[in-house]
């Protein structure tokens, strides 16, 4: 999916929400087996009831991975499950030596067909440029982070002024075009969307940390929409694990109905 | 296994080679068929010839995950296939918020048991400290790496005058203990082992870039040691491609004793 094509469903739908899903076995509703299969049935009827009110899907490998080899087939069957009008990512966070990071673009952009893939800056740019050399995939590199510990590098002062992950911003869009490469930074942040706006205009930022982690949907809006809208807002735990009874997927479309109303509020404001 | 089994093993054997299992298809020796199947055939060759030069294997995740469920596989058999008496790293750079990286940790350590697994630190302490959880296990954290995108941020100057990977080490260090920790810093970084060890005087150093990359074994010996050795120096393309015919597994076995030679000179200087 192009970065038009994104645009387009999200005026379509007047929504900019992205569901992540997060499958945890361990949260699996009543009356679904605690196994890869039961990822997978789960999965799809979470993607069936939530279609309509979201743009895009971004699955985290680490719930995959961690299920072994079972693991990978839920992650496949789930992603051949998204309807092609949806935007896809692997949450991922890969990033290694430029041989390596090409294996892991490989994967995650040919074997499993994502739209997109997250990426680690730590490494620097001949461990992003792999990705990058797929013009037609987003690459999405992690500039803020929601969690606590942004603290200890991202939010660090160098010596030139900038805090780390201003930096991160302005060097790695140096490397490709807002076509290609969008950045993560949290809804916990969003007194910094005013600021990070600045260093990224026009780049698409995926913004994590709505919902179990306590973002403000409104103030991410307010601070970080773009002439494109250029925020793709993922929601996970407080969607797809609405209920933990058989109506889950129901409550599931519910919670991302509410996103989707409150975003088409947000749009028209 | 433990650090001191780990000092025991290097004492016994006088190497402190790491052959890094990059096991590319597409470099695979005449002979072997270039798919997963091939890959367990070369590497239980590689392995079996290699074991008496080293002290541990590396397996990077990237070159298994791009055969999808097949790579899966060869990854698991040949982690099954590495004796106990060698120390086990799962070479993936992971890294996620804490319910991610958590399942990250139960993969590597759990549904592949590895003895280690190399983390990447841009998230911060919540990240790591998921890795950290398993105190009989190795969490080996990204600090200074080899290649040239180093520059981007890692050498970047904080305004405490401090580089960003010297920032990383330090804070790092404080999350655990050297009996559950380590860190990779590049060989190509030789001359900065002097004041790394200022900073991590106790910990074991993965050293990856010899080799291909071009690191010398000798100043990252001579300026890396410590008093229980403290360094596992990982060569992958050098050892394991080191033919590509059919006495692919000799010349193997060839090269690492070769490194293991130096290696028994350099202890014993």
């Amino acid at each position: 999916m192009t970065k038009s094509e994104l645009v387009e469903q999200i005026k379509l739908k007047q929504s900019y929400l992205c569901v992540g899903l997060d499958t945890d076995i361990e949260k699996l509703p009543a009356g679904i087996p605690k196994n890869a299969k039961g990822v997978i049935q789960f999965n799809k009827a979470i993607i069936d009831a939530t279609a309509p009110y979201c743009v895009g899907y971004k699955i985290n490998t680490a719930f995959y991975e961690s299920q072994g080899i079972q693991g990978w087939e839920a992650m496949e069957a789930s992603l051949a499950h998204i309807p092609s009008t949806h935007f896809t990512i692997a949450d991922a966070k890969r990033g290694d030596i430029g041989n390596t990071s090409a294996q892991y673009a490989k994967t995650f952009f040919e074997i499993l067909p994502f739209d997109a893939i997250t990426v680690a800056p730590y490494m620097g740019r001949d461990s992003v440029d792999p990705f990058l050399a797929y013009s037609n995939k987003f690459t999405i590199v992690l500039g803020l982070t929601s969690n606590e510990g942004s603290q200890n590098f991202q939010q660090q002062k160098l010596a030139n002024g900038q805090f780390l992950y201003e930096s991160v911003l302005e060097q790695v869009a140096s490397w490709g075009t807002p076509e290609q490469m969008m950045f993560v930074v949290g809804a916990t942040k969003a007194n910094d969307f005013e600021s990070i706006r600045k260093i990224i205009p026009h780049h698409f930022i995926l913004v994590p940390g709505v919902g179990a982690q306590g973002g403000s949907l409104a103030d991410v809006t307010h601070f970080g929409m773009n002439a494109s809208v250029g925020l793709l807002v993922n929601a996970s735990r407080a969607v797809i694990f609405a209920s933990n009874q058989n109506d889950f997927a129901e409550k599931a479309a519910a919670a991302a109905s509410e996103y989707a109303k409150e975003m088409k509020v947000l749009l028209s404001a």
